[in-house]
């Protein structure tokens, strides 16, 4: 399971530190389900719930997709579709997978031709993700890749292509895949997009890339019945009360981190994570991203010397899964030969203990979480732990961490404007 | 040339407002090179400086590169690869040019495994890019890509593939170069890493990846010229003394935002800029970057209603050199058929506007940044506008916007902990 490590962040909070007894109340509201936004707390049950539902019909499904071409078409934005770019980028493509390609995220242009070339003539079907199906961009999306779909299928081959991720009983979207017959899958009711990504919203694209999905749901039924230990010793306990407790002195931007650049998207699931259940009521943590070492050489500078107004979570995987030993060469022009037959791994751990070190040295608080391995229950056990921790630091912040009230604002004015078009 | 739009930002800054005559002083220090930092203003001569230099021999290495096969390995870090990666990112392969794998950047084994992959067996080259050539990340990636290369051509043939783009005369990379043979450019002393990208360091690898870079350095050369202009018109002056404007109300992040998915690595070399530059002393803004729409559903939320310690610059491209009409669909299941025939350009004009307008109304002043056209000569338009304007909020801020002393902190703990292994 997730290990953290708060030794790098102790002497920055002072006297008071991480208030567990805070945790222990918003771990409370969060399970008796009393606080704001209980009624969106069924990602805690995800794993058991799909596991016992939909999952047989999932793994099916993504057989199909398999069978029926190269490539998933996955329309969707937010939580729609970061969980799985998540794990996509994070673990790849296996075996027979598909390869995914994300869209309806935008209304470039340029995306949506690059998109359409990267397709090129390979056989493809399409999983639109959306609660409700009149999100613009998305349904954009959606209307030009399912006209390739028809064009190229014709409509009864274009159905059979269609998979769709919606509301189970109304909305455009199963309004629309009723009418036609595609194959629908449930947004549940009371999982927020953000919480989403072990329901079907993440786990059928995953599917048909050929991620072990079964494996990331034995991972996740263990990790929320572990996250569910009522002291400090549990991780989600340690990362919330120490986020805030470092947020009460001071540190009001979080840096999240990592060595491996195939955690990138994974950083980006996490901001909407945090940013979007916090940010709300003029408070909030800021989340920010850097992707190490390459970032040493860019935010490097601004971490060590700038304002003191950072934290630091760096997230390390124990087996990354490769290892590559560095070659000897025979000029040694740079002196490294001292170095050669060393595995990466270990100079990367030399390199990441010095990294924390400076930061510390330099004033920034640094919470290091480390998972098992960099695997489908690796991704599971960062999903529950990160999902658990956020929710009771929104409690422990007095906020619902289960709304987004602020996202409407731009929708309103955009639909106002497109109503010229009309 | 660029133009910059200070009306979404000018309620937030009081009456004090830009201080442009403290500008008109940076801009004096700057081009006097009286400030600190002063060696290292090169950049503002590197249009001219390579056109009648380098260029001919940047231009036959490329021709020599792009004959050789499919692939240039770039090894770099920081500066020595973000300008490269984001002109490559953002326009793209073009013509017969090769596709670049950017390696060297970290210590991930997953990483090396990844990039070795996607080389497959397609013949290749090397370009390494480093001042001294001891830099731990590049000299170890660059041990790698150099072993695989003599594999598969031999000492010899490796040597016609190597190209070195480092220190004119010294250093290791410089002495390992000249013992093999390897053709050599040059990173020029008076220019740091990250206003780099229009010397060789960038301009090497974006020329065998077909990109016009005469193109770039003429389009370079003019924005240059405009922005010595010495007045509140100056899109540079406009930028530079807003944001500093906005530092002093208690801005302390800025977020940069596009709505091109293929800008995202151009904003992580803003952030190596400004962040760099202006991360020091205790001071600096935090540089943020976010992609929308996709982070509208992501980012959003924060951005709307979290604290109100934020900025938001907003790039966007006059041209973006693609269109996509909406398609018609006959259920119209998402009400949208009001949109079919539109151009996605014209709805994400709408769209662009409603988030500013929202974005405003939540309280984050906007700085918005209009470039002509998405090519090579917008490119390097909007580098030289970000560096000039970052050369001028530095030194308005009181700082030296050409160092980077903190870098050294974690590399120097890294070797210490590197020498067990001796």
């Amino acid at each position: 399971m997730i290990k953290v490590d708060l030794s790098g962040a102790e002497s920055f909070w002072g006297e008071a530190g991480p208030d567990y007894e805070k945790c222990a109340a918003a771990h409370r509201t969060l399970t008796e389900r009393s606080g704001p936004g209980a009624e969106f707390t069924g990602w805690l049950e995800l794993p058991e719930r799909i596991a016992s539902g939909e999952l047989d019909r999932i793994l099916s499904a993504a057989a199909r997709i398999r069978a029926r071409g190269d490539v998933l078409i996955v329309v969707g934005i937010g939580g729609s579709y970061l969980g799985a770019r998540a794990a996509y980028d994070l673990l790849g493509r296996k075996g027979d997978g598909v390869e995914l390609i994300f869209a309806g995220t935008g209304l470039s242009a340029v995306a949506v031709r690059d998109a359409i070339e990267r397709l090129g003539d390979r056989d493809f079907c399409i999983n639109v993700v959306s609660k409700s199906g009149t999100t613009l961009e998305p349904a954009v999306g959606f209307r030009i890749f399912k006209e390739l779909l028809i064009r190229k299928y014709g409509p009864a081959g274009a159905a059979e292509r269609i998979f769709a991720t919606t509301d189970a009983r109304r909305g455009a979207l199963k309004s629309a895949a009723d009418a036609a017959g595609w194959e629908c899958f449930v947004v549940p009711d009371d999982v927020g997009g953000r919480y989403s990504v072990l329901s079907a919203v993440g786990l059928l694209p995953l599917a048909a890339a050929g991620q072990d999905v079964k494996a990331m749901l034995a991972a996740a039924g263990a990790a929320f019945k572990a996250l569910d230990e009522r002291s400090s010793a549990n991780p989600a306990w340690q990362y919330a009360a120490a986020r805030q407790a470092l947020y009460r002195s001071g540190k009001t931007i979080e840096i999240l981190g990592c060595y491996e650049p195939r955690f990138r998207m994974m950083a980006e699931w996490w901001k909407q994570l945090y940013g979007e259940s916090e940010g709300k009521n003029g408070l909030g943590i800021f989340p920010a991203s850097v992707e190490f070492n390459a970032d040493l050489h860019s935010m490097g500078q601004y971490i060590q010397d700038g304002p003191r107004h950072l934290m630091e979570t760096v997230v390390s995987f124990g087996e990354s899964g490769a290892a590559y030993a560095i070659p000897a060469d025979e000029a040694d022009g740079d002196g490294l030969n001292y170095l050669a037959g060393h595995d990466l791994n270990e100079i990367s751990a030399i390199a990441r203990a010095a990294v924390k070190e400076a930061h510390i040295q330099g004033g920034v608080p640094n919470l290091a979480v480390e998972v098992s391995a960099m695997d489908e229950a690796g991704f599971a056990e960062l999903v529950c732990f990160f999902e658990f921790a956020c929710a009771l630091s929104g409690y422990m912040q007095g906020v619902n961490p289960f709304d987004q009230p602020g996202v409407e604002a731009y929708k309103k004015l955009m639909f106002k404007g497109l109503e010229a078009l009309k």
